[in-house]
């Protein structure tokens, strides 16, 4: 069967949520537009409006109402014309392809699922990302902090969606590990304990409990972690990165034999850099819900806000979320199968 | 008031805890010993004996088994001829000054519990060690794994611990974090929500949720976290030194140019090894028993082991313990004071 290529609907970009909103979102996404991406902007018109200069602009959809960030949860359920609710609408009546938003990532996923709903199966969505190896692959982590207290049945969830997020990114037969504080089976707090026979089941290949240093050392392809540990494994590596870099260069600026050392390096540093910030990745993508939505850096600039459209994009016109759903339904067919063999507990 | 030294007891080791042991553990043991530390080997006498060379050799006390690592707590709790619980003994009857271990957390917790019992007020003894910031000071992150699944007052302890070390270390005023996803109040699963006014009230300068990047770039001077976060933590750090250290590898060897410059930032880079490098460190203290119980890493080597025991004696000729033990009566007596002015809700 030849499909269709998928419309170029726009990108529904929430310009009001961020460390740096509005204005750092609508530059980005000015870039963005500058670059052929097609994109919507939803925010406070008139806020928007004074941002923008020249004749060719993209279309403004109002939607004044700023997530709070105390409650951010609960302040988006009440409010339908909050600016990330607003972008979610847009894709629910087939006005845009997906959204972006670099607000909170409760927020994001508390509008995604009251607009859009969950796929089949899916117990809650989660946030996943890809984080480079030392062995040179990609190792794909959900959650990544949409969720900070959550149940089994969620990390069984995002297991299945993390390997067939794997899959659509050229895995063929993914290697979920489970994040935990030892490799032994039988380590971690209760949650992780109560997960581990649920994964056991459902996935093609699950390696077991696994450290983080082993998974960034390319002992698995998906790392399945409730929301707090991902988000801490995530924040800890980037802390680590700046961390790293501040000695470097404090340890460069020391003697004239260190910042000649550290020129010719240079090309070295630079591609490191390139890889390993999260500002050219663009965001991460909430799984689970029926169209891409990229939950960005809450403190992107207008570098990684043009990333995060471009990856929103990408996502759409590669239909990532059907294969994703076509691999979901294929690992919940293995899990069937399963349980009609008497496999399980 | 002039203190009399401490005694120069030896440091009871237990020899077999940890990847590489006995060997290992007892090769660094001897390295002590040659150094002029006192130490006295704790396991299996027979292997222990045949691993010693030489005439001049340390006293070894028989303890033949092994923690089990299928339940490591259930498996100390069983055995009180279990080489930890020998060694905790040793310190209990005034024979030893201090333990170290190379075995699983949990079950080192467990024995010092049961044969130490542990300091008043103390609600739960938490791991804690010092992680290097980016602006040149030094974080004490407590629990750093020995619980996993715990509770706000099991955090409370913690901060005051934690607290208390800091001082020691040094730091007049020490600023307490607690690690969350977020540094707005309320972030967080429920247990670090149900910690934050507890450690409000009690600690001398409570900084408030703390994200790893902050924590890590000077925020706080102690980081309060669940076990099991905590333990994400370091070890998310320690991969990312791995992981930049071999990017770094492949990158020089891809060229003349990258070569020389590494060869003229050497010194930069072995300073930095240095300091980062756990093996350096010694290991963790377990705080909130009444004697130093040093928990080394796991996959400790002879010279990881060798440093592990001199912070045992370290502590013990510093008397860190009574010093803490000193500042945790002291941070008790402004939490009394608070509820007697009513300020706890």
């Amino acid at each position: 069967m030849i499909e269709s290529p998928p419309l170029r609907l726009p990108v529904a970009v929430d310009v009001m949520g961020g460390d740096h909103a509005p204005a750092a979102v609508v530059a980005g996404a000015m870039q963005a537009y500058l670059d052929g991406l097609p994109v919507v902007l939803v925010g406070d018109a008139e806020r928007v409006r004074a941002l923008l200069r020249g004749s060719d602009l993209p279309p403004v959809v109002h939607a004044p109402y700023a997530v709070s960030m105390g409650d951010p949860a609960t302040s988006v359920k009440r409010h339908d014309d909050a600016s990330v609710r607003r972008a979610a609408q847009l894709v629910a009546k087939g006005s845009a392809s997906s959204v972006v938003s670099f607000g909170n990532s409760g927020a994001a996923l508390v509008a995604s699922v009251l607009e859009l709903g969950v796929l089949e199966g899916v117990s809650r969505p989660g946030i996943a990302l890809t984080v480079p190896r030392a062995d040179g692959g990609s190792l794909v982590l959900i959650d990544a902090g949409a969720s900070v207290d959550c149940r089994p049945d969620h990390l069984l969830t995002w297991a299945l969606l993390g390997e067939a997020y794997a899959h659509v990114l050229g895995v063929d037969a993914p290697r979920v590990g489970l994040l935990s504080n030892g490799a032994e089976a039988g380590k971690g707090p209760r949650v992780v304990k109560e997960a581990f026979p649920l994964l056991t089941e459902a996935c093609g290949l699950f390696v077991g409990n696994v450290e983080p240093e082993a998974a960034l050392g390319g002992a698995c392809d998906v790392l399945v972690c409730d929301g707090f540990s991902g988000n801490v494994f995530l924040k800890t590596a980037e802390g680590l990165v700046s961390l790293l870099g501040e000695r470097v260069r404090r340890g460069v600026r020391s003697s004239w034999r260190a910042r000649l050392g550290a020129w010719l390096l240079r090309p070295v540093f630079d591609e490191l850099r390139a890889e390993l910030d999260w500002r050219s990745r663009g965001g991460a993508l909430l799984l689970g819900v029926p169209a891409p939505v990229v939950v960005g850096h809450g403190r992107a600039d207008a570098r990684a806000v043009r990333a995060a459209i471009g990856l929103a994009h990408y996502a759409s016109q590669r239909r990532l979320i059907d294969r994703v759903t076509e691999a979901l339904v294929a690992g919940a067919a293995r899990v069937d199968a399963a349980s009609v063999r008497g496999e399980h507990g």
